[in-house]
């Protein structure tokens, strides 16, 4: 057994330090140094990382660990929600998410015609840039065959550095959305629809890539930033072809209500999802907080 | 400003009586007898419910009060996880789900080929009459334009009065499951497709229905079991069209991870998506123990 | 393995039909079930039902049920916090808890001189009552030796049917408060010790009587409402004695967080608090919700 | 309205920098560097900050840094639990507590003398040297007046620089623990009483020290880790003289469910607690993480 050493802050603390101080402590610290060091190995041992990225991450400001992390290499598949990459289209044509307040009045924000997102707000206006962009840019979309091909094409016609969308589309890391009618780039899509303009691709080309990859694929992990879609996707996926060897999963929802997004990855052996020896750590935290934290222990 | 009143309980209770009893107290209970009295509103003024039900809800014996629900025509359109669907289909297929716990030894589990939801357990060999049901019927499915279309018709030939699908398909109660391929059922569907056999439907004609039933209806409510996908596909069409009147809300997930399973109803006044003067409630409590509970204070 | 068993509700179905169902279940649903089960079997057993309860139950309305659980004998021995016994006593002197909002303004109602707790109001004013009735009964407090016999003789002076005081004191059940000196009663003791009146209790001696009861106790039952102080003075009793057999908790608390308030039971196996073939149930719910629903299980 | 900006991870990122990030961020993040930069006011001001410390802190590896806050004036009244003075003797003493495993088997370590405390393991040997301490050292703690006076003695007679106790004594801070019966000094204590050796302390005199310092100050802070009798007994002695100014309180207890330990400082307002113009801030957050990070940026 080993003692717990208490953790001793300095002056100017790194983070990398941090962790390392929390690696001989408890409870959520020593959770951070667990998934802090799986991602090391991860990154040494240059698994295929599965990162599901659930919440509303890019409008509270993590798109750019996101984005570090697929330059880095770190990032092999990227699976998302319809919202993160909606999101980050409107911040490649140039709107803001802006820091508001948890405790606005929401009859106020509505007339003013500011969206609320916890304690972030938005412009409603940005539907507007949204339907031009996708108007102005229909033919090039239309005929994509698969929601990975036509997000890389939204990304390359940005062409924004700081946009996971081109970042994807430039390492050429496929993107999979498995609710893609479910943001507000699908309404764009719907909203064409009823022009008559329609959009060809099919969701199960998608799955079909996302299981191929995943057969490939031999030295897997696993990373989830919240649940929803984008984790069952992935777990799925390992399910039906081979499991993951590391996972790391930053969540505050709870097993105790029996859903995917609260469910401890140790569920996913019993299933085939995770390896029986997998390494991995459910870490109790704001993915805020959790994921930029965990993210400097590996930066170079 | 009323008074609390103590809850009493009697002898034989009825559920009823004890969320009378709630409506004096606070907390939860109190939460638990708002959202039963805007049910009971609900149904008297026949509002157009959309119904979101995500989370492993089937698995843990929560099926019968939706089938219950959509019979006493409480519920008018139906949202849901691709999970659902498929252990609806399970169950329909002959299938059981298990009482098991959750510290279980999950490489044992996964050696007798069981597969853990929380403290429910699901033999893994229920994939096969999946596949076998899939191949049996692909023929009557192939040509299904929406996946609406696609689940009524699966409900049709499964003919089972338990049955969620069946259920929805006889009373003709829309379905919708925006991530259909993040599920067991959109898995046989790619099962299908790798021999070259190919379902036809198109996620955005689902989408352009629930945009066309939203702005139909004048007089809506919603009722989110968890949050998750059906809760967001029901919140941006009501966005997007005319915003609901009435809304409940059961979920263990907390606004302060600012996601959209855990955000609070009032959120959505500020989007346009719930109306500034509708009546709802956020109730904080495990599903399987309030819907039954709320379910009873309406059932006749 | 038993199959799960849909929940089926039935026009004015019972509390205990419901739970009942709920056996069948899964999940939150099915905890609910094994707690009445277990309440069932320490009644019928006649254990020694240590009752910690924590949290503003009192202003929430839950006394009543506390009230019948002593009077029913299922109770045998209770432990709370010095707020619960002061909303006890103040209602007791005639003053209510009202219904209240959570998003009430708090500046506003300090000026108008009404307290929140959470969505419950209590005027200020009621410190006055208090202050009056500790003047007034001064000396047959003073010379009380524990905290037990002096809350006995407030629940003697008070006389009501509907105090948790006066039913513990007419019932002979022994009240433990480990932190009387953090309440509004222990304010008003300090109150008289600035005017040089002192009460004598010491709480070393209430120690020595928990302990000489779960020494003395041989079939014990412990059942937390909360965590906090009731649930630690309750659980290091039965440490430095003999374990418990039986066991429910009611908390919202989680355990990732490493306190002693969500803390499962079964870690209390590791220190003797628990016995090693306990029956017990951490039951992740509001206990305003979860325990008169229990209650009614065992209600005759 | 002033934009978020992403969250940019540089090599070897100090915490404070990235907490300088996160201040342009939202959700968990946000509150980090709200409660960073209200810290450093704090330090500025030279307030009068009350620490409430509960859960297990000091078994978790949090002691170091209560201890640095003392030393470095930031602390300048500390209240805690029984528990987590305990933990500090028992360290104090020469034991250990250990880096275990929540999954561990509780009857396992019940056999082989090992205390769980979620992932910590501590020997069931410690309450034996705890034994001998109060044995030998009881002629010097008898007569004492208040539990301050008591456990700066402990402070004095360990004398260790890596004690919270001995901090305390040295440095004169205040130390109250409205609860010291409920704790395993208070079973040593008891343990003396059992064998006719009385210890004298007055628990109301302590009441009055804290309401008396809390009258003299004006210029008050607040920071709470969790909640529990620490937190009530400091929010009680504002409300009696007169409010903070400053608030943090990190803890993953939320307000839904009342109690006092989850309720948002906002609360505080109606009560007169916190000052109706304080600046204040709820981090939802696992304290050992939370609380290093937030120190670490006023760390000199």
């Amino acid at each position: 057994m080993k003692p717990i050493k208490p953790v001793k802050i300095k002056k100017d603390i790194k983070c990398r330090e941090l962790i390392d101080e929390f690696s001989n402590a408890s409870f959520g610290a020593r959770r951070i140094a667990e998934a802090s060091e799986i991602l090391k190995t991860i990154k040494r041992e240059n698994c295929d990382l599965f990162f599901g990225f659930a919440g509303a991450m890019v409008p509270a400001g993590m798109k750019q660990v996101v984005i570090d992390m697929i330059n880095d290499n770190i990032i092999k598949v990227f699976v998302t929600t319809g919202a993160n990459i909606t999101h980050d289209l409107i911040e490649a044509l140039g709107h803001h998410h802006y820091k508001g307040s948890r405790y606005a009045d929401d009859s106020k924000l509505h007339k003013k015609g500011i969206d609320r997102i916890y304690d972030v707000f938005m412009k409603n206006e940005v539907y507007q840039s949204l339907e031009k962009f996708f108007d102005e840019n229909f033919d090039k979309l239309k005929d994509k065959k698969t929601v990975n091909e036509f997000l890389w094409e939204i990304g390359k016609i940005i062409d924004k550095e700081d946009s996971i969308l081109t970042t994807c589309y430039k390492k050429k890391i496929p993107i999979f959305c498995p609710a893609i009618t479910d943001s507000g780039i699908g309404l764009m899509i719907w909203n064409n629809l009823i022009k008559d303009k329609k959009i060809e691709f099919n969701d199960f080309e998608d799955l079909k890539e996302i299981l191929d990859l995943t057969w490939a694929m031999k030295n897997k992990a696993v990373m989830y930033i919240g649940g929803g879609t984008p984790k069952n996707y992935i777990q799925q996926a390992m399910q039906f072809t081979n499991p993951a060897k590391y996972g790391i999963q930053i969540t505050m929802d709870i097993p105790e209500t029996g859903g995917s997004s609260g469910a401890e990855l140790k569920e996913g052996i019993s299933w085939g999802k995770m390896d029986e020896k997998a390494k991995f750590v459910n870490v109790h935290c704001d993915a805020t907080i959790a994921l930029p934290l965990i993210y400097s222990y590996v930066k170079e």
